[in-house]
């Protein structure tokens, strides 16, 4: 993606690099801007209707409608839409604490259920936003798009953005459900990012059966070696902070050898030319399996929040920058002579969106259904409803994959192209705004549950689901932990039918032998919970009983 | 500051971000040996000679002979360094967290002495040095310097790094020494930036009363408006903060909060054409004095440990970076033919630097222990000759100034300016490695104390050496705070001579009223230690009895 990125892009970082007066301004006000997102998303917090990342959709809406007013209808944004920005420096951090707080326990459970609907799912809503695309579009008058286009096309609309529904949800309520919603967003958003990267170092003006199985093995080799390199950074990093032990010394040595090793995987993904979004997932799964508990109680505190935080800022400011670029008035002027056909273009786009989600939620939810046989397990009509609608939403990876599909250095001069960037940008905003919108009231109509919105939750944080213990940190807790593995959702994995046996057992003999593998050679090696050593008047034990003054 | 640099480095920024493959490769080496000094840091860190600063200069010399050699000669660095990148990411979270950290207590209790020391020792640095070198570099052949150019080589080498000294000194044993040492490294960062400011503003070729009254009135200006819109930022977010009361929902809105802020505050000071530096310290302490009490437990800890995180990985980074640039080839081949006269310009600004230095620390040591009538607080000879030693050691913040003085973007073609640079490397290089590899063994000459070198101590996390207090942050606390703000080491004010009165009383009486002032009026309105609206049942209660399980 970098590389690819570089030459086309040195000169829009210009925009953010040059510090003359005038982006100080900017800068100013986009800080301002993301600060007031954050006290009027907190104060909304209790609405029934807006979320965090609605309210930064419309504070940049607004923002570039006064910005287009003042300017007297030159400019709409203080920053220039940037791939790189986006890649580099935004989506990272939000991937990488995505794999960082995810509950580990439900994403293993459910391993196979995620990565069936997260990359399967995301296949075939791609072939079916491609094809459809490709067989609709001929019809109408938008210029000349090859079949790179249309396959880069699907890539873009397959990428979901489940922000607003896991806002929603509540994990404690519906476990599974999010769980599952999670887990494949985030499966969703590598996997289409690697598709993309496919399509684009593949020339696919003729196709055939060489090509087409070289491609399926170049995604194939991006998506397991951009995974094993991820888990390998992960282990080095717990290796080496359970071998020194940091914290006899200093938590910010720990802290900082975690950012930096976090940010050295995604560095070295791009570096191999690999899929940097993946390898920072599965680094964040990792570190928050072995790493996290390798550190002192402060570290574990403080990267957990700290790394929310930052996935936190860069969403909002995602929404923001997203809100302020959609009016963007260059890219209208060339649809401005046929609004139908880009009208006609978005809402066929939105169709096709809509049905290719419903094609992989409700075949793989029953098949999943079939595969379960406790009740519990089970998901229900409306539950699929939600996972199908929670998918519905598209977001800033489809605008950055668009932008460095059809423009170059964010400037496009063909009418194709304008089409299908404002397109994108209508998809998105539409799908953002009034899906999005449509969840919160949605799902409490399916899933009625009484304290659903009750606001002094303690797992409230957002993107940071996990309550931590503070205390009970020790060997106790992992008797606790190996003797409760199967967690009193399930009572027993006893007389399983043959196809439930084809699809369930093996996600429980997977899970039980990894545990076995965990217990007895990676956790030993690697550190993880009870497996730390205890190092009597070591910090974790002092911090709780300082009570030194602080002024 | 920002807008000074602006059109000449907007070229630099290129350099980084420029995504080609080749600086992939350089980011990739570059964080790698991050990691790498961390870890070397941490292995040297009972060493009697290391510290973290040295050894990321000396792993910066290494890794710089070794692409010097693998180029050819033609290149020693991985990145070039760039004030932009030093004075807009890499000071701000430094000064910031200097303040955040800073024990307020101590700093208020010693203000005017860490004023006097800062901003009057500074200023009799700074004259001293630009009249020394004025004098006497006339006799060497080193090209053309104006009256503003030895002005300035007088505020590039005012700037002290004290960094390698604090490393060494243990606040819990001497905390007056340490207090004095940090508070004047911090007010000295900032007064010689707002010096050189001030400098490069002035048309300084003709000198009269009238120029020089305008220069102390910008100085002055500078130097309060700054302090104030600081104060102002810290103050609007422990507002809000307060108001809004974030913990009620989420700890990472609260961190968001803070962090934006304090960048913020940096920005403003920017487009008001403040001085950024002095503004984000102002800012920090605030910050900590009010803000930080506001926050749940777990915003508490996060911040504390993030900010001096991104602190402790800016300083390694402006090390690493300063041994790398060091041997930048191009510099050297201007001075190659008169070695000579570099080596002489060297030693005669070293000696300046001992000499002024020496002119400020020994008579403002002799004046505060006159006017303290207690022992325990007075400053003995072995003292003051730390204090001397600490502030020898010049860094990042002369090397920034010195570039941005003496080369457009980078480069320079005249002689005079080539010599200038190269001799702040060698003085940045020799004054680190020499005087701060003589730093411990010094102090454990002149300050034997047994504990000095322990390891295991609580408090030992660089930069951050307060240790936090979970559970004791209510009313009862806050009473204890107020009936002990003498806090013991001086058992009475009674009795003062009429000079020591002169001295000694404004500073209590100020610290007595700013004490009464606080706790009636501001800590109400802003919050802070024991004016933070407990509410039941909110996560600061609940963090700590909440054991939930975490996979």
């Amino acid at each position: 993606m970098w590389s690819q990125l570089s030459s086309l892009l040195s000169g829009k970082m210009d925009a953010l690099a040059t510090s003359d007066h005038a982006s100080v301004v900017s800068m100013n006000m986009f800080v301002a801007l993301l600060c007031g997102c954050i006290v009027i998303g907190h104060l909304l917090e209790e609405n029934r209707w807006m979320n965090e990342s609605i309210t930064a959709l419309l504070i940049g809406l607004a923002t570039g409608v006064v910005i287009l007013l003042i300017s007297g209808g030159k400019s709409s944004h203080l920053l220039v839409f940037s791939e790189d920005l986006f890649f580099i420096y935004l989506l990272p951090p939000i991937i990488f604490n995505a794999g960082f707080q995810v509950k580990k326990k439900q994403f293993f459970r459910n391993f196979i259920t995620i990565i069936l609907f997260g990359a399967v799912g995301t296949l075939v809503s791609f072939t079916i936003i491609s094809f459809g695309a490709l067989s609709i579009f001929k019809k109408l008058d938008i210029g000349s798009l090859d079949l790179a286009d249309y396959l880069a096309i699907g890539a873009i609309f397959a990428a979901t953005d489940s922000v607003c529904t896991l806002q929603v949800l509540n994990q404690d309520e519906t476990p599974l459900l999010y769980s599952l919603v999670f887990g494949e967003g985030v499966v969703n958003d590598a996997t289409s990012v690697v598709l993309f990267n496919a399509i684009q170092s593949f020339d696919l003006t003729t196709i055939d059966h060489r090509i087409a199985l070289q491609f399926m093995g170049n995604f194939l080799y991006l998506f397991i070696a951009s995974t094993i390199l991820g888990a390998f950074t992960g282990l080095l990093s717990a290796y080496i902070i359970k071998k020194l032990y940091f914290g006899r010394h200093s938590t910010d040595r720990e802290v900082a050898l975690m950012m930096l090793m976090a940010y050295l995987s995604y560095m070295l993904a791009e570096l191999f030319y690999l899929s940097g979004i993946l390898t920072v997932l599965f680094c964040g799964i990792v570190m928050s399996h072995y790493t996290w508990h390798n550190v002192t109680e402060s570290s574990r505190v403080t990267t957990k929040h700290a790394f929310a935080t930052l996935s936190f800022v860069a969403e909002v400011f995602l929404f923001l920058y997203v809100g302020m670029d959609a009016l963007d008035i260059e890219k209208w002027r060339f649809v401005s002579d046929s609004p139908g056909t880009s009208v006609a273009v978005s809402s066929i786009l939105l169709g096709l969106i809509m049905v290719g989600r419903a094609a992989f939620v409700f075949p793989l939810s029953w098949l999943m259904n079939f595969a379960k046989k406790s009740h519990s397990e089970k998901v229900s009509l409306n539950q699929q409803v939600v996972i199908w609608w929670a998918g519905l939403m598209r977001g800033a990876v489809s605008m950055a994959l668009a932008y460095n599909q059809f423009t170059r250095s964010g400037h496009t001069q063909l009418r194709g192209n304008a089409i299908m960037i404002t397109s994108t940008t209508t998809v998105v905003l539409f799908s953002t705004m009034v899906f999005g919108l449509l969840a919160k009231p949605l799902i409490m109509f399916l899933l009625p549950q009484p304290k659903h919105f009750t606001s002094c939750s303690t797992v409230s944080d957002l993107g940071s689901p996990k309550a931590y213990l503070p205390l009970l940190e020790g060997h106790q807790d992992y008797e606790v932990d190996v003797g409760n593995h199967d967690d009193g959702t399930e009572p027993t994995i006893a007389r399983p039918s043959s196809l439930r046996m084809l699809l369930n057992a093996p996600t429980h003999t997977v899970h039980h032998y990894w545990r076995k593998f965990d217990d007895s050679f990676m956790r030993p090696v690697f550190g993880g919970r009870g497996f730390v050593p205890f190092v009597p008047g070591s910090p974790t034990e002092q911090s709780t009983h300082n009570l030194a003054d602080r002024t």
